[in-house]
């Protein structure tokens, strides 16, 4: 449904395992894909991939990718927005600082929640991003056909879009990603040092021991920046799983057995309702929004729909012929088209409502 | 190698998914394998899935395995000794309770590090052992013919055995799996109560986090025995996480990349070398220990291997004509033979040492 208003033309600064995987899968599309990197020696080894189609930045790009560091982000972010005159996004594990520090209606802040090892351009796969949340954080600012175009090119990519106010991000991953992967690293540092009094300790490491510090096996070169970046909702996070662990010691301690197996049960069924992804059409149903100012609009209707835990399956910008004035057609979960339409009209929107297929 | 004095006969004291995995590897390989469990309906059906031959304890089992849950272990035990005459060995997670309550030579305590999801006999499989760690915790009081025939049989399995004193085994474990749990049930707990006031926070739930919090999708109700059992390792397991957490805390707050950068470098290295199974005939030595007393030499032999981190990868005792003298025979890693054979040499032991095939 969604489409890619202007050219298919891509540039990708930065041409590592995610830039790289993000140039295969539009090549394979038929886009005509530029790309940068600071490592000109990996920008040339993009092209023998066939990842890119030549070395540099193309003006007439309709999107641009910035995958770099994250502290390298903002600055790159401004070069782009000045040599192209696209929409330009990025896929920083960060969203609040670089979007603070990036002032433009044509920029969207992302982040695709996959690949995070960072392996290089020759792990990148076309279908890295298949099934994956890719957050995007539009804001009051963010115009909305380059938003739109964004979220077209991200859905083509295999990837589910999650709507998100920047701030809003980084508190959710210091949640699911960032002190986790403290606390895998905590655990193997933990067994390490006791294997090292203990020899046998390692050869007890089975599945479940396997599972929880597979993470700690990835790179951690991303790790201080990120940490430096998002320091206020990491710190926040520890001294929370700090007062659970404290709290779970106690009950260990008291012999507790009610309580302790209460925690455990509803970690188990949190665990088993994690959601997977679901598309299939009899289950949509299609919204017609229409709005009167895009341009805020489309962050206000998209992380409304993410924060009530409603994913959007697909989107499309209906432009009026007066201005700012559009309608916005969203298809979201039917089963949550009542508890959506309802929040829309709360906020003063006037959606129609209809069953897909 | 080993080989199992006496009959093929077997007896299972718990039918369910780790009884159950013993029985089918073992009528597999053609024994007899009777069974009780303390639901009657769980019993009958072991029958009907081919699990067991029939229902009832075989006063002529050579080996007994009580898969019971920990608390009913040691009475379970007992009672075993006294229906058969063969060895008789556990499945429980915790050891130093089990073995301080059980007070005879024919038991050898021991835990298979596999199949902790408790799913029942219907999720029993042959090869649930195939590769994993089985610990086994003789002490000096042990029969050496008995814990030679737990060790064959548990080998034919399919599985490494680690010797290890009970105590060393449960500091061990709260380190790679109790702590663990708890750490993943906290996590998932955290994230869940976000969840409720952001219901995208669950979507971003990308592999990382559901590969730390899987354990926590396992049944609950075995752990507060557990935690009963061995409350001293797991808080102080705790309390060293607690530590650590607050340390990496500390660096994130002072923004201490360098540190923050060497302790995830380490975690990577760790997790990195997490040893795999080795078993190749060309990396093995045989070790040939005269002894004076089997029983005694039998624990202190195979848990100085698994202190020493060295894999035992098969074992048989040559009986002397005289009283409880023999011989202990033990392939061992190569690499380690020397340093394996210098220890021995200090506690007082004589072993000869050849390079297998």
């Amino acid at each position: 449904m969604s489409t890619v208003a202007g050219p298919h033309r891509a540039t990708l600064v930065g041409t590592g395992l995610i830039g790289g995987s993000i140039g295969l899968a539009l090549r394979a599309q038929g886009w005509h894909v530029s790309g940068v990197d600071s490592d000109e020696e990996a920008a040339r080894r993009a092209v023998e991939l066939g990842v890119i189609d030549e070395v540099g930045v193309d003006p007439d790009s309709s999107i641009t990718f910035v995958a770099a560091p994250v502290m390298a982000i903002p600055e790159a972010v401004r070069v782009a927005l000045a040599q192209t005159s696209g929409a330009v996004t990025d896929v920083g594990s960060v969203k609040g600082s670089i979007v603070a520090e990036v002032d433009s209606p044509r920029f969207v802040g992302g982040h695709p929640m996959a690949g995070s090892e960072q392996l290089g351009v020759d792990g990148a796969t076309p279908d890295l991003f298949e099934g994956a949340v890719w957050v995007l954080t539009p804001v009051v600012g963010t115009d909305s056909d380059h938003f739109a175009t964004v979220d077209a090119v991200v859905r083509s990519l295999g990837a589910d879009v999650v709507a998100l106010p920047p701030d809003r991000h980084d508190a959710l991953v210091a949640v699911v990603s960032h002190v986790p992967h403290l606390t895998a690293a905590a655990l193997m540092g933990i067994a390490n040092e006791r294997a090292s009094e203990h020899a046998a300790l390692l050869r007890l490491a089975a599945g479940g021991f396997r599972d929880m510090t597979r993470i700690a096996a990835g790179s951690p070169t991303i790790w201080p920046d990120i940490c430096g970046q998002n320091r206020g909702a990491i710190l926040e996070v520890i001294d929370r799983l700090t007062a659970e662990l404290a709290r779970l010691r106690g009950l260990v301690d008291d012999g507790d057995d009610q309580a302790l197996l209460a925690t455990l049960e509803r970690a188990q069924l949190a665990r088993r309702n994690l959601p997977s992804r679901v598309v299939r059409p009899e289950e949509l149903a299609e919204f017609r929004i229409p709005v009167p100012d895009r341009d805020g609009a489309i962050a206000e209707v998209s992380t409304l729909a993410s924060e009530m835990g409603i994913n959007i399956a697909d989107f499309e910008i209906a432009h009026s012929s007066e201005g700012d004035r559009g309608v916005l057609i969203l298809l979201v979960d039917r089963a949550r088209a009542d508890a959506y339409r309802e929040s829309l009209v709360d906020m003063g929107y006037r959606p129609s409502v209809r069953p897909l297929s």
